[in-house]
Formats: structure tokens, C-alpha cells, sequence
């Protein structure tokens, strides 16, 4: 049974030709680029050509894009250099359905001092905007709002809160960690000031990722020690993986037009053929803006991690909210902010699609998931205690 | 002209046979380990079998490892981990030689409101105990001293130096990354709290490192967010650079031997061989405990930096200071902290040899240097004062 693999929004596959242009730094050429001998100083060069290609990528200038050991280091980063910015100002905003690596950093400053706002989302997942209005102010250091959502793939308009984090005078960081490499993303459009972003979400290795910082923009590093990365980011350079990213996104540039042509069809496909086929469901974040490749569904009356389980033995990889949050028996805080009922909430699955999945496995999953459903629903108390409370009515 | 890499301290080529382990976890099982999944769930057996790999060769348990994304990491997320164990004391102890990575958090801490000393060295670069002795206090929060020198060599009783800390009742973490995998590291038999180790030091990926937290201390993670490494250290499981990491850890410990029976060998017959032919040169460091690959050799009224670019046209790699400090133009922190005399420290070299060294480079070393000193010399205004000051005498 070949593998199924709906989990790109976990992580995804290093292409072929990404690990053909990272190998030789392993074994061969193996300087540290910092050094001062051509065997080593010799990989800047590589370094600044991966950094160009991202760079490229999200509409950036070279000189703004400083590699990082992921998109977590990146978010603590951004946040931690906007407060040093800002010193003076104990407020900062954030959403209610950030990741995990933005969201545990804010609670964590709120118990340091700071005042924090969880902009909430509607039913939809749609980004609270009169509710963020009314909590910017004077004393707003940061506004970090991601740009698209890793479990329900909603889009967040990050022109329009970017625009208004400014006209307060606050700081703006988006963790693009899910949007790059799906959709457009043009950090200068945008107008933001930081923006985190991931080499292993597109195809890239694992342990690299990337902090853009606007040019102009001071920068208080999160990592100090040595010189690398002009002062932003010690460390010894990992020119392995930062060579991988760069062509990661070199390819993700070139490719991205597959997310429009061919990802968001065989995911509308799917989403359209369960539905069809299994009752009591839903499709969970804001349709009309959303990643071409996600669809959160929730089945009712079933729990996910069964699901998951039951497709496992099919070979089918999919998901139950962030793989960073999984161990925790928590239903997903996104599903929750969304207001998604209890009994949804908890059987929901993330379907993350990606450019090489087929028509065929689309197929696959739409024969295999629903008797799966029905099985499972059999043996669910709370699916019996629906039945009974229909019997009654 | 083949390679000679004499710079084994700044970074190590990865071994065909880390890179063959660490290979299929980029383009065949790359799933994310914290995954419900068996494709991505599996790799956590991956990453346990690489902990108890990079346990056994610190001889911690594998639940004391954690995996960060390099030694400067780990080396922050000790420091700042320790003054949130004690948030009421003010004082933090380090040495003046230490690693850009940890000596610029203390810095940066000392601007910060912390009091800071920073424990000197004699001119053989032997740790100061009696002015760390008077300067340990109640107040002290945290003792942070390397296991070895990087650029020296030179070898601090880190056990003595940690049972002192201890007694005043504060934290100990040492900088092990030089010293682990070339000299036996025993992190329980030092008793001490932290250590921090790195993966491309000893033959392994860049991009990763272990912090080792000793059992039963209580730790704040410096990355926060999702779920992994038990809590202690968020963002996606880097699988590739953990497993290969676990591997060299593996290798590194079976081959120990051969820094002493081997490295060491090659080293003392390089540093001989340059003393008895070339005249004002002294070799810097502690000699009866010194790291056995390690040779820092100052030649006397010459640039080091113009050696390291004439040995480059011999392709010999070889490095003055540390690369994480190469782009500044002052002359090593290390050894102006022995008190080395200015136009002695200006034309150090580090040679870092390493297991994969051979007899013949080091004779050919031994045969181009010579000439290049003399020719500096003959061009050095510094030398020439030498020169007519003699003159004169």
C-alpha cells in the first residue's frame, strides 16, 4: 500500500535536486564559511545565493532575509527584537489562532507583564477586525498576526492590519510559515516589518528558516555570539541546509502557479466528495480566502484521533490540528476560537495537500474515509446520544 | 595541491557514514516526528536512538539531553535558563576567555543590570580560582565556564571549578563543545547542571547541538511553542541533523582513542617542528592541559591574518582566533586575556588538527610556514624596529 500523504502542513519531502544541491556541503565542502581560507570563506558565496532565491521568493531584498534554525526561532526573534524596539510600550496584539510558536510566547509575556490581546476570529475563522480596532493603541509595541492559517488555511487581509498596527505606531510581524510557497506573498505589498518564514514547509530541509526584516528596521538579535548573519543571528552558518532552502525556494517560485492549477483542485475535489459522501460534517475556515491546499473537516460525533488512527491503516498520513501540538489532548484552540461545537471540534481532520499528490489518491481517500466514519460513529457514545435525542424529537 | 585542514576546532567535515544514516530522512521518511502517524511518528524512534547515542558519549541519561539548533543555542538557553531558576540573584560569573557565544550574553546581560565577572587567565591561560573564589557569592545565580579552550586548547578543572559554584549555592554550565569528542566528558562524574555540546564539531551536521540539563533540574526553555523535546525545546524535530548527530556522537566515542594515541602525536610533531625552525615564535596555552589536537602558536611581528592567506595558496586551512570573531580586527580576546604582547598576538595561528590528519601534512606544513614568516617578516615594519632596536643594544 503506497503511502497517501496529506500532511503537508506538518512538513513536506526535500525534493530531489534540493538534496542534490545540498550534498556536497556535508561531506565536501564542509568549511565554516566564516572562516577566513578560501576552503570556508568560499561558502558565503553559496550562502548569498540562497539567500537571494529567498529573497525572491517573498518580493524581499537580500540583505532583509536572515536565516534562522526554523520558523519558531524566527517568530521569538521578531517578537523579542520588537519589544527591545519599543521598550517603553507593554502592549502587543496577536490572534487567537496563531501557531503554537507565536501564541505560547505571548501568553508567556502576559505573565511577565505585558498586556496582551487575542484577537478572536468569527465562525468562519475570519479575523476579528473591529475587536482589534478598538485594542490598538498608543502603548502597542507589536502586532504579530499570521498570514494564513496552518490548520483551516484562512487567509488573513495582512495589508489591512499591518496598515492600521502602523497608523498606531506598533510593529508588525506576520508568521508566513504556511503561506509561503502556496500562495503570492509579497512582504514589501504587504508593507510589513518582519516576517517569519520556513524551508521545510516547501519542500526544503528541516533546522533552516527565515527572519525578513524591513530594510531600515533596527533589529535586536535573539541569538548572540559570533558575527555571522551581520550581527543578526550567531551561529556557526548551517550552509547545508541554508544551500537546501535557497533552492527550495528557487523551485517553490517556479512551481507556485501547481497551487492554483492543480493543488486546489484535487483538494476541492476531495473536500466536495466526503462531504458528499459522509453526514454530519463540516468544512471549517473561511472559503472564499484559503490556501489552496488545506481543508479542515470536522465529522461529528467522532474523535480525530480515531480517525487518524483508521487511516493510518491505510497508509493515509493526514492530521488532527498542528503536529506541534499533538500529545495534547486539548481540542484545537483554532477550532475552539472558531467556535466550532465540542462534538466537531474533536473530530476534526486536517487534509494538507501538496504538488505531487494525484487525482488517484483523492480517489483513494474518498472510498476509504466514510465507512471508516460510519464504523466509528457506530461505537461513539456521543453519535448514540445524538440518535437517542433524535428518536425523541 | 590537496587539501590540508588543520582548522578542526571551527568545523569538521561530516562522515560519508553519518551522511549515509542521516540521507533517507530527507527525501524517503521525512515525515514530522511529532505526527500522529506512523510515517512521521516513527521517526521518533529515530531521534530516541540518536538522544541515548549523544548521552553515552557525555555520560549523561538520554532524558538529560536536549536537542537545540547548535552550540550557541544551547549555550543561551543554559544562561538564560539559570536566571529564571533564580530570578532574585543579580550576580553571573564567566571567564574572560570564553566563546563569542557565551561571552557576548554576558555582556549583553551586564548592560542589562546584571553584575558580571569576568574571571582572567594567567599567561599560560590557566583559569584564575583565586579570583573566582573571592568574587562567588550568595548573589550568584550562575557560573558558566568552558570545558576547553577553542582557541588555545587549554583545559579548565571544570569539576573543581562546578563543586566551588555549588558550595555558594549557585548554577554551573560549561561550553563543552571543543572539548567534547576529542578528551573523555564526563558530565555526571563533574557534577555539573548544564553543558553544551555541538554536533559539527565532532564530524557531524552543522545546525545542531545538545544541551545536556542534568535530571531533576528544573529547566525554562528559551524556545518556545509547540510541543517537542518534551517541553524543554520547541519547533519542528530536525530528523536528518539529530540522527546524524547521534551517529558521529557513536563514531566520537569509539575513536576517542585516537586523539591520544594518534592526534596527539601529529600535533606535538607540528608544533616542534615549527619552534626549532622558526625563531620569536611561543606557543600559547596551558601544555600539560591542553586539548590534544590544539596548537596556538604566535610568530612574532607578522600579521596572522597575511599568514593565513599565504598558507591558503598551499591550500592549508588554518585560522587566527575563532571563526565566529573573524571579521574583527582585533586581536584575539583569549590572548590578550593571557596577556600574549601585541605584536606576538596579532600573528597567532590556531592549527586544530583532527583523526582524518596524516604525518605528511604535517611535514609539508612544516616546510612551507618557515619561508612565509621570514618573507612577512622581511616586509614588517614592526620587525624591522625589532631589528634596529638590536642594532642599538
Amino acid at each position: 500500500m503506497s503511502l497517501i500523504y496529506f500532511d503537508n502542513n506538518a512538513t513536506t519531502g526535500v525534493l530531489p535536486e534540493v538534496f542534490e544541491a545540498m550534498a556536497p556541503y556535508f561531506t565536501e565542502k564542509y568549511g565554516n564559511a566564516s572562516s577566513m581560507h578560501r576552503f570556508g570563506g568560499g561558502n558565503k558565496k553559496a550562502i548569498e545565493l540562497a539567500r537571494a532565491k529567498v529573497a525572491d521568493l517573498i518580493n524581499a531584498n537580500a540583505a532583509e532575509v536572515v536565516f534562522t534554525s526554523g520558523g519558531t526561532e524566527a517568530d521569538s526573534s521578531a517578537i523579542y527584537s520588537a519589544l527591545q524596539f519599543y521598550p517603553n510600550k507593554k502592549h502587543i496584539i496577536t490572534s487567537a489562532v496563531e501557531h503554537p510558536a507565536v501564541l505560547e510566547v505571548f501568553k508567556k509575556l502576559g505573565k511577565e507583564g505585558y498586556r496582551v490581546d487575542f484577537i478572536g476570529v468569527d465562525a468562519d475563522g475570519r479575523f476579528n477586525m473591529a475587536q482589534y480596532k478598538a485594542v490598538l493603541d498608543k502603548d502597542t509595541a507589536l502586532v504579530s498576526v499570521m498570514w494564513a492559517n496552518s490548520e483551516t488555511g484562512t487567509i488573513f487581509p495582512i495589508k489591512d492590519i499591518c496598515a492600521l498596527a502602523h497608523e498606531a505606531g506598533a510593529l508588525f510581524h506576520t508568521d508566513a510559515v504556511q503561506a509561503v510557497g502556496k500562495i503570492a506573498v509579497d512582504a514589501k505589498e504587504a508593507g510589513v516589518d518582519m516576517l517569519s518564514c520556513s524551508s521545510h514547509k516547501i519542500n526544503g530541509p528541516k533546522g533552516i528558516g527565515a527572519l525578513y526584516i524591513r530594510q531600515g528596521l533596527r533589529f535586536f538579535p535573539f541569538m548572540v555570539g559570533g558575527h555571522q548573519e551581520r550581527l543578526r543571528r550567531a551561529g556557526t552558518e548551517n550552509v547545508p541546509a541554508i544551500v537546501g532552502f535557497g533552492e527550495a525556494a528557487r523551485i517553490a517560485k517556479e512551481t507556485l502557479f501547481l497551487y492554483e492549477d492543480k493543488v486546489r483542485v484535487l483538494r476541492d475535489n476531495l473536500e466536495n466528495g466526503l462531504i458528499k459522501e459522509i453526514p454530519d460534517c463540516r468544512v471549517n475556515g473561511d472559503k472564499d480566502h484559503r490556501l489552496p491546499n488545506t481543508s479542515n473537516i470536522s465529522f461529528g460525533y467522532v474523535e480525530g484521533e480515531s480517525i487518524l488512527m483508521m487511516l493510518d491503516e491505510y497508509n493515509i498520513c493526514a492530521s488532527s490540528g498542528s503536529a506541534c501540538t499533538s500529545g495534547s489532548l486539548e481540542p484545537s484552540h483554532v477550532l475552539m476560537a472558531m467556535g466550532v461545537p465540542f462534538q466537531f471540534a474533536h473530530g476534526s481532520i486536517r487534509f494538507s495537500l501538496g504538488k505531487f499528490n494525484t487525482e488517484a489518491e483523492v480517489e483513494q481517500v474518498i472510498k476509504v474515509l466514510p465507512p471508516i466514519i460510519k464504523r466509528l460513529r457506530e461505537i461513539s457514545p456521543f453519535h448514540g446520544e445524538k440518535r437517542a435525542c433524535a428518536a425523541r424529537q
